[in-house]
């Protein structure tokens, strides 16, 4: 066991996926994944045959998650700030998953970048939600970055996507359903169209505080919505329907 | 009693709004109101010094609703089908409401016809739901009217609550979830900002099947999710929440 403190610095702590074994390097005070890697990952529809692309991928989560869930052909993520690729690529290590899990330090603005790599089936997304408009926030606060709109808005991420995906490929984007009608547009501007809604509610009863939106490049209009989850029930605890999603292989 | 028959054609009856001793006439084998009128009614938000206009008002059902909740200080409908408008207005005399609620026979597309009208604080509309585009349905059917997007689609609805809102004026609608992305885009397009949305779900844990929107004209742009509503419990009963709306004066 002590042979995996090769892999990780001081300050970093490896963290048990509870799936397939595999395990993420995140900071011990930094931005840790949560809820929302796990819903995301679950509502993304991914084929083996399928090449994905995570766009905004901090340590990686939501890659080690796709392939944990669906063993695709291959899974990448793309991330703007160097340290978290950094990593990220150890925790490729740290599973042995070279040839399946790959990262790139990358800013998702560089469209020219973007246009020479390959084309993706499957575009999956959790992005900064709030926009950046308080004008109080330290720039080099790393969870910052990941939470607000500095390095890259709502349009970036969805232009990164319009640029990335093969025809009729699948966006599936994590947010705040106070976004939508900005999602929804912006969508419509990149022409990739809102196919499935899923709204995620704390409790029932509850407004909802979490939105997955899937869209497909150059779809056909037809928006169906899934049925809602509820994250807690009355006693506080998960729901049959969130323990489900955690413990599905 | 029997004087109130002098209102009405053999083909139709005088139907009790259970609110304020309002009575409605409808078609005895046609469109009658139902739920949407009801939800509609309640979720806009209407003041006693608000003039009020209500599109696709059909035999007028919701100007009587809002006139019999809210008493603002006017009331009117607009609708194509003269038979209704009729209709409608054989309703306003029956109640004695010829001071505070009136109809208006005119399409909705008649842009020049709706810029001579009064600006209104609010603006209410059910409209057509259903895209037309099964290209089977008989253009004289009343019922297909009101349901398909046969004589006014929703961008000519959104348009004419554009022309016919004060600024910074409301906009309620209820219509489909599957046309949510339409409604966000086709408003931001004529700057009725979308402001507040409430999903309605037949049951705990289904699908939102109905939807109701609040934009504003010329409104900042901020989305909030009002807690849902279901209409049936596990019995299969109306909820207490439902009871209350039709009940709520």
């Amino acid at each position: 066991m002590n042979n995996y403190l090769k892999y990780i610095k001081d300050d970093e702590t490896i963290d048990d996926l509870q799936l397939k074994e595999l395990q993420l390097i995140q900071k011990k005070d930094g931005f840790k994944f949560g809820i929302d890697a796990v819903l995301l990952s679950d509502f993304a529809q991914v084929k083996k045959k399928h090449e994905v692309m995570d766009l905004c991928t901090g340590t990686g989560i939501i890659p080690f998650l796709i392939y944990g869930k669906y063993n695709p052909k291959s899974v990448y993520g793309l991330e703007i700030q160097e340290e978290m690729v950094d990593m990220a690529k150890r925790s490729v290590k740290l599973n042995s998953l070279e040839e399946k899990v790959s990262f790139i330090n990358e800013d998702l603005k560089n469209i020219e970048y973007l246009k020479k790599l390959k084309k993706f089936d499957v575009i999956t997304v959790n992005p900064p939600y709030k926009l950046n408009n308080a004008g109080i926030i330290n720039p080099n606060d790393k969870l910052a970055i990941a939470r607000h709109e500095i390095l890259c808005n709502l349009e970036d991420v969805i232009y990164a996507a319009r640029i990335l995906l093969k025809d009729n490929g699948r966006l599936f984007m994590i947010h705040r359903p106070e976004r939508l009608a900005d999602i929804f547009t912006i969508m419509r501007k990149y022409k990739i169209e809102p196919k499935r809604v899923k709204m995620i509610h704390p409790k029932i009863g509850k407004a909802p505080n979490i939105v997955l939106v899937e869209g497909q490049r150059d779809g056909g209009a037809y928006l169906k919505w899934d049925a809602p989850l509820y994250v807690y029930d009355e006693s506080g605890k998960y729901t049959k329907e969130i323990d489900s999603i955690y413990w599905r292989e």
